[in-house]
């Protein structure tokens, strides 16, 4: 069976994943796009679980979205992705997110890559999948937001506090998961900081490592004016025994991160 | 327009909204739980808008939910809801959590008022909705699991830590949201208590007061044997210009909870 090259997830927005100003939060609107791609390469056969069936893995290594306008309790909304390209070690999937009518709230931006599940060693994608993949790809459907750009290392002197790694923040692949740490990066800012006529308009993470269960995380922040701001998550293993026998680094950067609020 | 008594919401398990076992979060089904009621009154003329426009507010007093076995990821779940009965000051709404096949996963009981947005008084259903409301009674449908019991105070000795809320806990009532309670309690047990084999298996949550952002919160717990624990959580304010401000108490019990692990 030959898919068509889009996938589009319909849901509406509903009262329990709003903020308290009532707009979608920016963590079901997170899931929705990793549901949209989960679908759209699931359908496709190169998905989460067949993709696992090999001994590989799909790893989230850059998320981009940048939000005209957030939708707000009851709206309808359409989550379109598509595969911009691959290349050897990585691929683009970019995301719409649109009214059924085809009002844009935002866009995204995703980049990929397929790692052997034991080795943790990326694939190449044009050798393995390639034929999978070229059928869908779709290099002239618009993405209009700017590429993310580097985040510079946060200094010691940017620390804000520190947090240990909870039961609701691991995943089924057994890592702290990659919305979570969005939602923790979103709680570093008071509540007047989003009050109404104030949004968060884009993110760009970008994802290192990983973490896992009790880490003990320190979350930096750096202004760069005041509405644009640096954050870095590292991990501190203190516990010599816990990086003996798993092979974790002591200290190690798991995510650097840009917010644009406007 | 006359509706059935029952509400079904269909969902799919998806991998975002799954713990480390590949079993549903139970923040996610409690979600689904709120939304099937809210998708049921709202299409009857009673839900949140509809009360919130005659000036008052739904406030969920009581919820339990027993799960004979938690649905697993991509399985496909019906959420119906039914009102069980109303009374003076408040109406029993029950849900059953099953297969599309029939299959039942588990059952939830919960216990609403409705009350005035100034006064936060509790008002007369019986006098208030009775007509809306007794056209939809359905108190002969099956919930099989008891009633929840009542949780004693816990004590000093019980205090296990302290958290501050943060602008993901806050939902569009500028309360923190119920559902966040439930994921700050199953937070106070380690990744090994849920541990492939062993399941949480059932929840009994009285909510007694609402908290805010930035409240100062301590979680006490009790075991009483190996797989039951009370749950206590109490605000601390002790900043008395908040106090003075908002007519909040200095200290304050928001939620006891109860937890049967199998």
């Amino acid at each position: 069976m030959v898919y068509s090259k889009q996938h589009t997830l319909k849901l509406t927005v509903d009262p329990f994943n709003t903020d308290f100003v009532k707009r979608w939060s920016w963590m079901s609107l997170g899931k929705s796009l990793l549901n949209a791609a989960e679908q759209h390469a699931k359908a496709r056969g190169f998905g989460m679980y067949d993709v696992n069936s090999d001994n590989y893995t799909w790893v989230l290594s850059r998320l981009c979205v940048e939000m005209n306008e957030m939708p707000l309790v009851w709206d309808h909304v359409n989550v379109t992705t598509w595969i911009e390209n691959i290349y050897k070690l990585f691929t683009n999937r970019n995301f719409s997110i649109k009214s059924p009518s085809g009002k844009v709230y935002g866009y995204a931006r995703s980049i990929w890559a397929l790692i052997d599940y034991n080795t943790r060693q990326p694939q190449n994608l044009e050798e393995m999948y390639a034929n999978n993949f070229s059928i869908y790809l779709d290099p002239e459907e618009l993405c209009p937001i700017t590429k993310q750009g580097r985040v510079k290392p946060l200094e010691d002197e940017n620390w804000v506090k520190n947090i240990k790694t909870e039961y609701t923040d691991i995943d089924l692949n057994g890592h702290v998961n990659s919305i979570k740490y969005i939602e923790h990066i979103m709680n570093l800012f008071a509540l007047s900081d989003y009050e109404d006529g104030r949004n968060l308009h884009r993110i760009e993470i970008a994802y290192m490592a990983e973490s896992y269960f009790s880490d003990d995380l320190s979350l930096y922040k750096r202004n760069i004016d005041d509405n644009t701001f640096d954050v870095e998550v590292r991990a501190n293993r203190m516990c010599s025994e816990q990086i003996r026998d798993e092979g974790l680094k002591k200290n190690e950067t798991l995510v650097r991160c840009k917010l644009f609020f406007q």
